[in-house]
């Protein structure tokens, strides 16, 4: 069996499946997901009822856990990691071994499409990432290309890689998830060169020259369109577009900045795997919380929010009701809940469990859930204090289903 | 002429008065803020009717300006200057010599609670603040207390001779803002140390010890209620309250940690200057766009809003309407815009200006706005930008109104 081949080879249905009512048929073919052993989450982020909540965790395959640290000893460096597809391969498995999650994410990072245009990725030692070449200038706007994607394809061999590892026992044990910086954010970094407090030269080129950052939006927006594409063709069950520095805009500049090109990516992509099956697309924007009704038009599956958010009012807002158009959402645990003591980490679960409120639960589509921290898990985490997250989220989901 | 009796001595409105009908009598004479050249900004803060949406910038007195930089070198440091009566007077009112600014605000900082409390404030060059003795254990949080106010003296002697310097040509120019932390952005600095990427242990004493929390932020409340009080004696006409690290909280733990704690500040202060009249009280919580709801219930007339706030859904909101109660709004331009030429800010406070829509014209109360940046001003902000920034708008939302 190849990755093009690996599920369902029915029809596929039309993209307006999940919106039909359940009836006799329930939803098309194309979302039923049953080539997985733990189709939970995918079904979720097509608003399908699932029997507990699904979670997995933001940077889940990361430096809190030992053997990722022993494996990235190896590789010698982050992006040594990245690039190796063996080692790609073995870190993002590694929370999979630990943890009964629900979904794999690619091991990764949001800056390969700018490294890929030639910004010159590094990552130091105890330092975040760093490009050599920042676009500063006119001209550098001017020499920006959509990148060759054969320079991307340790990425999209690592994608078929771990869809292989996923499969060993014949079908896939969890989906895998493929994923891109948003265009906005990319150029946050390829702008300041590395990580920033106050994203003052970002801001200053796109309040100075707008025409210019709308050049260089454009550009990453095809660039990252292409890119999950090729992620989708690899094997990619699910994509999902990190603005992780969307809420850093003001309002109205986030809607003309970042919004319109994640939208652009969004139309853009792919709808179906290489096997016929949806690829659920979710969008999660950092610090966007205030803006949820100008994403509801966003024409993605899934909405991935911060702590900030109030999930009862995100539902009430955009996550529809039982066979109407609505978003599934995703998160929203402060990480930081991770270092308090396990019985405290099962209280703040049940509160997030239940800010959300009981998921959809019949045959058709409705509203649904899929749990995750708001944010990236902190290098400081310890390990079996994941252990009790997930199965606070798992028991206590299932038993919200009576 | 002494601060207690600056200005009106008339017997004080009843603190509803804001609330009253316009009618014949117009808004209490406490509220009539006459003492004054330019009484814009305390008119505003009680949604009064201006002839021009009076503005004041967050940190305008700070690095961006050379005559400050002469000051701080001869004071040797920023605490230096902080705690010297002169140099704090002088620093504070150099910004009014160069700009029409509508309001003056006590140059100090946020921390010199938590320093009267023993933590032992320093700014090392080139870095934010530290504190020698950060607030880590059980028994840090049983030693703490509501510090001696007579520590602060300081504070309330500029407080003093700003109001004096202010005066000089018989009426003050424009009215002095007094400030402080709240609550729960002091616990974040006591806790952290310094300043914080994720907030980590100050979280991590939250979810783990929330009876400690409650305890160091009960002892925070009432330590900035009887400094903001001692402001107001000594003479500020408006305090605000930053709650510069309230948006870092999650949903509910804002709620629950900071704004509980802002309400307990707020209902132990005074609620008229020893002259008599009406001293605003401003509450900014730097990423609270999302709770303006439950900010409505503060006991206070202005919110602070940063740059990520829709001004026209803000006042539809909070801001009331004629005769209605609501909140006056502060804020709130991306400091960031002031890095683009003079033209683009125009465009930007056209903007922010129109985003508010007209501001309330009769002759009681209703929906008004206080323009300001979203956060402090940078220190890399060229000072001819600011002035084309105040003149904008000035001239524009003078023009607004016809």
């Amino acid at each position: 069996m190849t990755d093009s081949t690996s599920a369902s080879t029915s029809v596929p249905a039309p993209v307006s499946a999940p919106l039909e009512p359940s009836g006799s048929s329930g939803p098309g073919a194309a979302t039923r997901f049953d080539g997985l052993h733990n189709p939970t989450f995918l079904q979720a982020c097509m608003r399908q009822s699932t029997p507990y909540t699904p979670l997995w965790l933001m940077r889940q395959a990361g430096r809190y856990l030992p053997e990722y640290m022993a494996t990235r000893s190896k590789a010698g460096s982050f992006m040594g990691l990245a690039t190796n597809t063996d080692y790609a391969t073995e870190v993002t498995l590694q929370p999979l071994e630990r943890y009964p999650l629900d979904a794999a994410i690619l091991f990764s990072d949001i800056l390969t499409v700018p490294d890929a245009m030639g910004l010159g990725l590094s990552f130091a030692q105890g330092e975040g990432p760093r490009f050599a070449h920042p676009v500063r200038s006119e001209a550098d706007v001017a020499r920006l290309e959509v990148p060759d994607m054969a320079k991307l394809q340790y990425v999209f061999d690592a994608v078929s890689s771990i869809r292989r590892a996923l499969r060993q026992d014949g079908k896939g044990r969890v989906p895998l998830i493929g994923f891109s910086g948003s265009p906005w954010t990319l150029a946050c970094y390829m702008v300041e060169g590395k990580g920033s407090d106050d994203y003052r030269l970002v801001k200053t080129l796109m309040y100075s020259r707008p025409d210019l950052m709308h050049r260089m939006l454009a550009i990453n927006a095809d660039s990252v369109a292409a890119y999950l594409n090729a992620q989708i063709d690899a094997g990619a069950q699910a994509v999902m577009v990190f603005d992780s520095w969307g809420g850093v805009l003001a309002d109205g500049a986030f809607q003309e900045f970042s919004l319109a090109y994640t939208a652009r990516v969004l139309a853009r992509l792919k709808r179906l795997g290489a096997d016929g099956q949806v690829v659920p697309r979710i969008v999660f924007t950092k610090g966007g919380g205030q803006w949820l009704s100008d994403m509801q038009a966003l024409d993605c599956d899934v909405l991935g929010l911060d702590w900030t958010v109030n999930l009862a009012q995100a539902r009430a807002l955009v996550g529809g009701t039982e066979n109407t158009a609505g978003k599934a959402l995703q998160g929203n645990i402060d990480p930081n809940v991770l270092f308090a003591p396990p019985a405290a980490i099962e209280t703040e679960v049940a509160k997030v469990l239940q800010s959300f409120g009981t998921p959809y639960r019949g045959s058709g589509v409705g509203p649904t859930h899929i749990f995750n921290l708001g944010h990236g898990i902190s290098q400081y985490t310890p390990p079996e204090h994941v252990a009790a997250l997930v199965e606070a989220v798992h028991r206590l989901s299932r038993s919200m289903r009576g």
